[in-house]
């Protein structure tokens, strides 16, 4: 269904190394090439929260995510046009990403109605009615003018039942049509999005459904709201593995740092969360051993960085000491510098991956880090996930 | 009373250029030399809120202010010493000030007693009983490790009784000089206060006893504490025109710009405040014409930066609309946008005054400048103080 060849051009996948079902690749964008396996920040409103573009950049982020419910709620996707689109809005020079909105009605509108039309809910801000159809989002997401635009989807909650799951999912792929047909800009690629929840044959259905629309990406959505490890990762790994290999694969909303490797291991290429900055903003520092709780006792004392192999401005200025000091102090630096190590620590994670991945090492390396990572107890999903990674079928 | 050849020569205030009672200097202290007039940022508990010292460095801030009452309940100065003091401590590379905890025992602490030892308060954060002396703030404050500490002074309230200033005045004079006498640090310059409040012939009191002391500085307290302008820069003038010429002048928490450009033509060197981070935070912005509300309904549709003669990162990288929308969403960098215009605004200001002053140009540049600031409509103490600017009795 692709009939424009500039698309592809522009959109174009080039798989660099593979090792097992991980590979690293160039994806090329109009805002400049992107390396995958990649962490994407999340900026909801139009900022990644506390932190400027210029750090964003010397901390290695490529691609920006933006939400379009919350911008087209406020301020209005046109602002965000007349600004010529988010990169002038938020001052970020790089690609960015939007949601298509379908999440975020679910889990945050009030009174939301979903019938073969779209969604109709209450707007969270200020109680107004407000629509969003598949093509009003792609309305909102060519205003404002990502790289990557996502297909509006029901993303449905977990636990649901069986029948809901699959017509939800018949649905999704009627609004994949819908969104296909009225998108006008060649310089926006559109991602279907793959559901199915844990099911494996609903998955297949969404699957065979979807893949003919011959999107440049695809997105595996419906994971990471709720259910166990366990479930999540026999479902990547059963989607990933059945995603065209020339194509970037999007791991929607995850994660935390041993997904991304998981998810790394079973040929997932991008990955968006707020768990870095927000799990900042409450004091949590991401490390090599784990999650480091800057409000405990024993940090106010220390006078190390939070991680001497980090790189991050807080890292090389900062003791443990001064960031408990700020952080029971209320002050703002805290989780400004806090969300910003965070962040550095996934976007280090995934070049690790890619320079592993690179020299074929990407086992190896993923055994040390997870060992140190979970302390010697590395989970059974996790060295399931890493299994399937150099099984043939999955 | 200086004893130490030493301090006299680091702390040398070399003067360039006068313009009326306007001056431009040099202030040598051991972490580098300042220019004057200058504006301190102000760290209350060891960072200047939301603002990382590179940012300090890069909008041309050049002595921060650190709060010895804060940092000494929280968290504790020994930390701050284990760090080799607030450069260590704050990851701030330059020259600091603290205060001696006088003004804010006297505004933040409970139930507190004043007597002639010094002042017993309760603490604000956990309510536990504490001492403060003049021999514990300069104890305090050579733990801190500051270039330039305060004496411990009380800064009576607005309004207070005559007698109640003149006898808070003289125990001050008795507190320098037991600072003084406890001091014993060679690389930190104290500073003796003058007070008195509006009333010249305690101002001519205090200044009599506290000129003897020869510190390397001097400052004028009690002021800005409630009084109108009217009754504030006549004080100012009367002080800083009984200060000596060869040593730096420090306004206390001032202030505001056209604060800064009065007492800058009174002769004063060195003004804090934490007005331009507060007022950001609030979502103020300061430009030469006034106060920009951005809470306000016009800017969300501005596309235009909060002030197209700055060079700070707000200012280069977004416009009002985008800031106007990071507030209205509750952002946090805003504020931190905010307070960094706000901090650069100050700290042109000054560079203006400073070339203006070089250039004989102060008071042309002033009258341009409160023309617009005003709106055409500037006030009678402003004109008066500049009329004093140029009066050689005052």
């Amino acid at each position: 269904m692709n009939q424009c060849g500039t698309i592809t051009a522009v959109f174009e996948f080039e798989i660099k190394q593979r090792d097992g079902r991980a590979r690293t690749a160039t994806f090329q964008t109009p805002r400049g090439a992107v390396t995958t396996p990649m962490f994407m920040p999340v900026g909801t409103q139009g900022t990644v929260k506390g932190i400027s573009p210029q750090e964003l950049l010397e901390i290695g982020s490529q691609m920006i995510l933006a939400n379009t419910y919350h911008l087209m709620l406020r301020p209005g996707e046109q602002l965000v046009k007349a600004h010529g689109g988010l990169p002038g809005f938020t001052a970020y020079p790089g690609p960015f990403l939007t949601d298509s909105g379908g999440f975020q009605v679910m889990s945050l509108g009030h009174m939301r109605k979903i019938s073969e039309e779209g969604v109709v809910f209450k707007n969270h801000l200020d109680g107004s009615r407000v629509e969003l159809t598949p093509e009003r989002s792609i309305q909102v997401q060519e205003a404002l003018g990502a790289d990557v635009i996502m297909a509006f989807d029901e993303c449905p909650p977990y636990p649901a039942e069986r029948p809901y799951i699959e017509a939800s999912l018949d649905r999704t792929v009627r609004w994949l049509e819908r969104c296909h047909a009225v998108k006008t800009k060649d310089d926006q690629a559109l991602f279907a999005i793959v559901q199915g929840g844990v099911h494996e044959d609903l998955r297949l259905k969404s699957l065979e459904a979807t893949l003919p629309f011959a999107t440049p990406g695809f997105a595996v959505g419906g994971l990471a709201v709720g259910e166990s490890k366990e479930e999540m990762y026999p479902a990547v790994a059963f989607t990933a593995g059945r995603l065209p290999e020339n194509k970037p694969r999007y791991l929607m909303g995850v994660g935390h740092p041993e997904d991304l490797v998981a998810g790394v291991a079973l040929g997932i290429d991008m990955f968006d969360c707020v768990y870095p900055t927000r799990t900042g903003r409450f004091g949590y520092a991401l490390t090599d051993d784990g999650r480091l709780n800057l409000n405990s006792s024993a940090p106010r004392t220390q006078l190390q960085p939070i991680d001497a192999e980090c790189d991050c401005y807080a890292c090389r200025h900062y003791t443990r000491a001064y960031l408990a000091h700020l952080l029971r102090a209320e002050e703002m630096l805290a989780p400004r510098m806090l969300s910003l190590h965070n962040l550095r620590y996934l976007h280090r994670l995934v070049e690790r991956m890619r320079v592993a991945i690179n020299g074929q090492q990407f086992h190896p390396w993923a055994a040390d880090w997870s060992e140190r990572y979970f302390h010697g107890n590395v989970p059974g999903w996790f060295t399931s996930a890493f299994e399937r990674s150099t099984q043939s079928e999955i």
